[in-house]
């Protein structure tokens, strides 16, 4: 661990560093059963079996191509619903808002999280708003925690992958963060980069109507797919193997990349899933996730190929293979 | 309406004007029954009957005579489950922390939440963490929402208040706000005011055992027992009431709220229950909550005495009577 006696900008931007600081400082000292497995969301057994989760939005800008704070907060909070193989039910909705933040601009962000949920198919049920005064924050924050209902039979974790398992991405990654970095910078493309940012529930319930045999989702968030395959990997033990040829990314995002000098699998994604599932349902699993809105352009990126080492390991397109390291710190700062 | 463009101090006082915001700004945009109610936590039907709810804190100083930030966090959510009849089940816990921020100062919070959650009987499940550059924020905030189980057979809500019901507190009022205002100007007295601050399930539920017919359960945090009262009269649409000289204040308390100026019912309170009952059942539920650690000052301070016209009136200790107003914005930013 960082022997930083302050905290750094690096420990909030899910890698290393921020794991660390989770697991060393925080989770060790309120350490029970159901928080220490350190999932996209806790799972609770209330009678029925529930989901759990809740996360903080600081995004900069407050608005950018393809969504806002509001629509973020609710897609991320859905995503890591779903990613327990639960079904939304209810989600929480708080502010923190800077004294003389424009009324108007929360209007907007407010009706943004009206259709998000409207899309993600749940509702706000409950709801906070505290005001600090000036430069007491930067414009406004959000908080949504999210509830979810899980099926008795679904069982999926970054825990359970197994040697042989498929990996398959629903879609291009690398368009949230860029997009966010070219609003930030004031960069134009041609083509300019939308976020992804979208409710994944619709999709990975399908996916898991679709088969018994799905045994991991993950949301390549903060860390992009590197840190996903990585928790995964450390999770579940073992080792992945992706092609670089077979991961999705639109020319004009990796274009943006190599200007930027970004590796677009260090950068974050907001409508995507990781499925890793057994490889005898993969084409199935496919052909159920490309019928989806969000789940067209489904691709296998690789499969799980050893057991004890966990590392991810990365095929090139020029044939070679290099090992993708979790990411230690902050890439993108405020990309969520 | 305050017709500011801007998001005042004030919106965030627990007043008519957050009030006001709430409801025109965001619940009318997120309209559904389960919100609408606007009760301390939505209740939703899941199989079993389960409450929710959210609350960010952003008080200052993170460190006060009674508590800090995380005992407070956790307090603040319990205490929202618990006004809802509910038993705490989990609670998530996240961080937005500004660069540079001491990581042990975050260390004493963390383990403050695992205090707290212990002495409430509650775990935390899940979690998220945040980090923002310098000024981004000041200092740190929690949010903190929870997730409780309700009973059949319970049913209070702001709306229950029936004509010739009684209204208790369960001790002396206005600590929490004195506390911070102290701590934060500097002020020091003979014998210091501490915060409150203290989870109240435990006492809520034993209230609910004693009786089923506990008709409301509000906690005047932010507008103290003034907005907890009016909200009672106002969501059940009847005249509450008090007498001056039947609520407990502490004589230290009283004396820093007359030198800052400031009227002890509109104070923020973070360990407090105001119980609506049945006149009938009045004195069982004193007992019984005399017998709790957190209700052992407890007293009957007024009735409900009309139907049809929301107000709140004071019999004062010296013979006449007063309107107690909702209070209008912000008497002390940052008290929670």
């Amino acid at each position: 661990m960082n022997k930083s006696k302050e905290i750094l900008l690096a420990h909030g931007g899910g890698g290393t560093l921020m794991h660390d600081l989770i697991k060393n400082v925080i989770a060790s000292r309120l350490s029970n059963p159901v928080l220490d497995r350190l999932d996209d969301s806790a799972l609770l057994d209330t009678g029925g079996r529930l989901a759990f989760t809740t996360d903080s939005y600081v995004v900069r800008p407050l608005f950018f191509k393809g969504g806002d704070i509001g629509k973020l907060a609710v897609c991320g909070t859905v995503n890591d619903l779903a990613m327990q193989g639960a079904k939304p039910l209810a989600i929480s909705l708080s502010f923190i808002i800077e004294e003389g933040f424009p009324l108007d601009d929360l209007k907007k962000i407010v009706k943004s999280v009206g259709s998000a949920v409207k899309a993600a198919d749940v509702f706000v049920a409950t709801g906070d708003l505290k005001v600090v005064e000036r430069d007491g924050a930067d414009k406004l924050f959000v908080n949504t925690s999210g509830i979810g209902s899980v099926r008795k039979d679904v069982n999926v974790s970054s825990h359970y992958a197994k040697v042989g398992d498929a990996v398959i991405i629903n879609g291009y990654i690398a368009d949230h963060g860029v997009s966010i970095l070219c609003e930030r910078e004031g960069l134009e493309f041609e083509s300019p980069v939308k976020s992804d940012c979208a409710p994944l529930a619709g999709l990975t319930q399908a996916i898991l109507s679709t088969t018994k045999r799905i045994h991991c989702m993950k949301d390549p968030t903060r860390g992009g797919l590197a840190a996903a395959l990585n928790e995964i990997a450390s999770s579940s033990r073992v080792s992945i193997e992706i092609e670089e040829s077979a991961i999705p990314v639109r020319r004009a995002t990796l274009a943006a990349c190599e200007m930027l000098g970004l590796d677009p699998l260090v950068v974050a994604n907001e409508g995507k899933v990781v499925v890793v599932c057994s490889e005898t349902v993969a084409s199935t699993v496919i052909r159920t996730m490309r019928k989806h809105k969000y789940g067209k352009a489904s691709k296998i990126i690789g499969r799980i190929v050893n057991k004890g080492k966990p590392e991810v390991i990365l095929g090139t397109t020029i044939g070679g293979s290099r090992i993708v390291d979790m990411p230690y710190g902050e890439l993108l700062p405020r990309i969520c």
